[in-house]
């Protein structure tokens, strides 16, 4: 197996809404439209998907069409090479419809950075501090 | 904001479990050890993370740290280059621990996928067909 993560897809309950938030609003690239029923967002080394949930869990198989709980454990992070780019990046969310659920600060590792939600309330870091980056955009994991 | 996802964070209920299972029954490459209290692997393009999910919760903020249901809403997926290696990373998966959630088959689109869970119950996908890949790895999103 290669070290590679292809896609993260995230089920969405209104494919229209999660589309503009993140086409229009943070500005990421597609070539799809939501009457394809599932959009791709070429990012950087990484697909994004967006796929309705109930179409999602029932692709994994029965089962797994169940309620989901405020926190799916999971968090997305964007991260920045100059800190004043998390406070820029934070209102841009903001501004699309995302809810700030902790504003930009100072972290106990050193870095700076703040948290959003979704849509649908996936929760995104946008952050900055610690890392190298890599020519391509990726982070230099040392 | 520039397209880039960088991080995506796993929040886990045993951290030295989790890493044995990525860098061990996986092979993902990481220079971590759970002693540092998070984990980081450098695969293409995008940086996996494993961080306990109270660590994770709290990080977010209070009233985070909730029981997860059963489906986070979320799947990561690995493709793959030639439909035979979706059989043998399903099989590396399960000899690592991995529940097989749904044996590979051919899809509607397609393609041929399964998937199978880590020992939080995230769920991968492992799947061949519909896309082309870059030169980097990562897919060609047309």
């Amino acid at each position: 197996m290669e070290p590679r993560i292809s896609i993260v897809t995230l089920g969405v309950a209104d494919l229209e809404r999660s589309f503009h938030f993140y086409r229009d609003g943070l500005k990421l690239p597609t070539t799809r439209s939501p009457e394809n029923g599932i959009v791709f967002f070429q990012t950087n080394g990484i697909t994004l998907a967006l796929y309705p949930y109930q179409d999602l869990a029932d692709d994994i198989g029965p089962g797994w069409n169940e309620p989901r709980s405020k926190f799916s454990g999971i968090t997305l992070a964007h991260n920045v090479k100059e800190r004043g780019e998390v406070d820029e990046i934070l209102a841009t969310a903001e501004a699309a419809g995302a809810h700030i659920v902790k504003p930009a600060a100072d972290t106990f590792w050193g870095g700076y950075s703040g948290y959003f939600t979704d849509p649908d309330g996936y929760v995104w870091e946008v952050a900055w501090g610690a890392f190298e980056f890599n020519d391509d955009g990726s982070l230099h994991v040392t």
